[in-house]
């Protein structure tokens, strides 16, 4: 097991009702603005709820965070922290919401040009605005860590970053809130915490048997209830299982002393970038071809993922890896996920295009031992098609 | 899945050297009492390594504080922090020493008696001195959580106290600091974990699917490596991984949302206090006898355990849970772990004196549906013989 930090300070406030306990989470007197997307947040009532929540509040709203929160968008919600003088956020919605929060958070305090906490994935960031989140959707993880990708759309750029300060205060995860979403993304949030798993565990071995454990925990339970969520909307039991299921997927515990691999992330932020693909479908795209290309290297795991998560115990170990791959890529499928780029009509002669945007954004040195380099991520395309 | 709050603000420092890393965790200038047991830390030279990596700051000592730490040694150290104008504790050692700490970081600021800490479980403590800890032993999961067990000696008491003021500032888990303890102690951190997980996952059934695979992995886990970790004491990656399992089985996750069942721990808690026997060996006693007497009430769970844990797939239900029972104490016995009452030579005519203290500290409704009422005890108590 390598040494490693662990350290996460959010509070998980679960269970159905819980919004209505947030404002004693919140420091007395504070300015709040509250973020959120689309409007959907308004049309379940999850606004008015969290609203009545904070009624002896000064309260400002601030909507149209997109998907794949862009920086221009975000810096129009800074420049309201820092005019209205705000003390607090509080995101309404999934991790596009929440991840912007983040960014918003420390960029309101940032001296200087906000474009260096992307440039820097974060280091600059000494401080930043204390802010809670009521998530609404299970797939990224951003309501229990301290991480965040926003886009700039001026470059097609989609950048991480990380501090110790964009930790939310508390999280509200209420399984009742995710039962009107749209079925495609629920079965994206399955795949986004499926592969934030795989990512920090089909890797090499080190011994980490509880991080083994629960990486393998969390997967045999994303299979177990992943089409049952898709069908069974209301399932009180089921959302809830997804809900922490996909929080603790990317919370810090199941990487932690262990190596770990985001290639499949990078190569997926450019076809989001790109082709405007859901971020979780580039997912599914990618990882049944990185892992098919790079079975060597990942062999000892992947057998174990083999046997531990399918069940497969016949065969040669080839076969075994061949078919643990292959259940992956059904699994996705019956999510009603496509696992290939020509079905989103990308075809070998983008490729070079992508390959392109990774070295723009010096991408050439990915994976658990830097060996994806752009040959090898010329590969996996390949076999994406 | 019931509601649940999480919230866990401990940093973790894994890994062999990290006391180094100790100095930038406490404040600049804070003036720090180091507390110790019974000088182990001096022979192995831990507390010298930590006293090196506070070089610069003001540091006092305090040692002595006995296993099940008393309220009687606890309040000298109190008294130390009072006319030093202590800011910062430090404990070095095991659960006793860390527990020890936590009262000690309560009463130190408390206005009052500071028996009212115990008499209300904590709930009178407001706030508490900062503190952080240096793990020598891997067992009771005290250096992530917020809870203490102190004995009076003059009642011959033990008592739980939690608070949201008595969570480490930060721990350091140096698998190396355990190389050279007694087989004995390894034992007892084994079994203690091992019970630690058993009474959050061995009560019935709220379809909570994470915290269920995340108990089993962490009881795999343990019967994996308990026997190595034994007989191996420098093998580090086994002392690795005891040692976050030990964390991880206290530290809130797998009992969050899920029933619980302490009763295995009350009724140990008497046999240490009135007969001197190790906290760890109590539970070895009392659990087998209290899953088989129990056996109806936690049948559903029962069975999991004995799949999933033991791999019992033949049989009737009956013999399956007889099986997982009698592999539990097995397992016990072979770690070098005495599993009846006769072992330290308590009779039938002792049970009264048991069941007497459970009934004067209110033990009489115990158990995740409050079923374990004195009578119950007492068929556990007959089976421990």
């Amino acid at each position: 097991m390598f040494n490693f930090d662990f350290y996460n300070p959010t509070r998980i406030l679960f269970g159905q009702g819980r919004v209505a306990d947030i404002d004693k989470h919140i420091p007395p007197h504070a300015k709040v603005l509250v973020l959120y997307g689309g409007g959907s947040v308004k049309a379940t009532g999850t606004l008015k709820e969290v609203l009545t929540a904070l009624n002896q509040r000064q309260v400002l709203e601030f909507g149209g965070i997109e998907p794949n929160p862009s920086y221009e968008t975000l810096m129009q919600a800074v420049d309201i922290v820092k005019t209205q003088q705000i003390d607090f956020l509080l995101a309404v919605g999934g991790g596009s919401v929440i991840d912007g929060t983040k960014f918003v958070a420390a960029a309101s305090v940032y001296d200087g040009d906000a474009r260096d906490i992307l440039k820097t994935r974060g280091t600059v960031i000494k401080k930043a605005l204390p802010f809670g989140s009521v998530l609404t959707l299970s797939a990224t993880g951003s309501e229990m860590n301290n991480g965040g990708v926003v886009t700039q759309k001026s470059t097609q750029t989609k950048s991480a970053f990380f501090s110790v300060h964009t930790f939310p205060q508390f999280s509200v995860l209420d399984p009742t809130k995710t039962y009107t979403l749209p079925t495609r993304q629920i079965a994206n949030g399955v795949v986004d915490a499926f592969v934030h798993i795989t990512e920090q565990y089909l890797t090499y071995p080190v011994n980490a048997l509880v991080q083994d454990r629960f990486a393998e925990g969390l997967l045999l339970s994303l299979i177990e209830i992943g089409e049952q969520a898709l069908h069974h909307p209301q399932d009180y039991d089921t959302r809830a299982n997804l809900m922490w299921i996909a929080t603790l997927a990317l919370n810090g515990l199941i990487g932690a002393g262990v190596p770990q691999d985001w290639s499949t992330h990078m190569i997926g932020h450019e076809l989001t970038a790109l082709y405007g693909i859901d971020h979780a479908r580039t997912l599914a795209i990618v990882l049944p071809a990185m892992l098919s290309v790079r079975k060597e290297a990942k062999q000892d795991k992947l057998l174990q993922f083999a046997q531990r998560v399918w069940q497969i115990n016949e065969g040669t170990e080839q076969q075994k890896i061949a078919l643990a791959i292959a259940k992956t890529r059904e699994f996705f499928e019956r999510l009603g996920v496509d696992t290939s780029l020509s079905a989103y009509n990308i075809s070998a002669e983008h490729i070079d295009n992508i390959i392109n945007q990774l070295q723009n954004h010096k991408m050439t040195a990915l994976g658990e031992k830097r060996e994806v380099n752009l040959d090898v991520c010329r590969q996996v395309l390949t076999q994406c098609l």
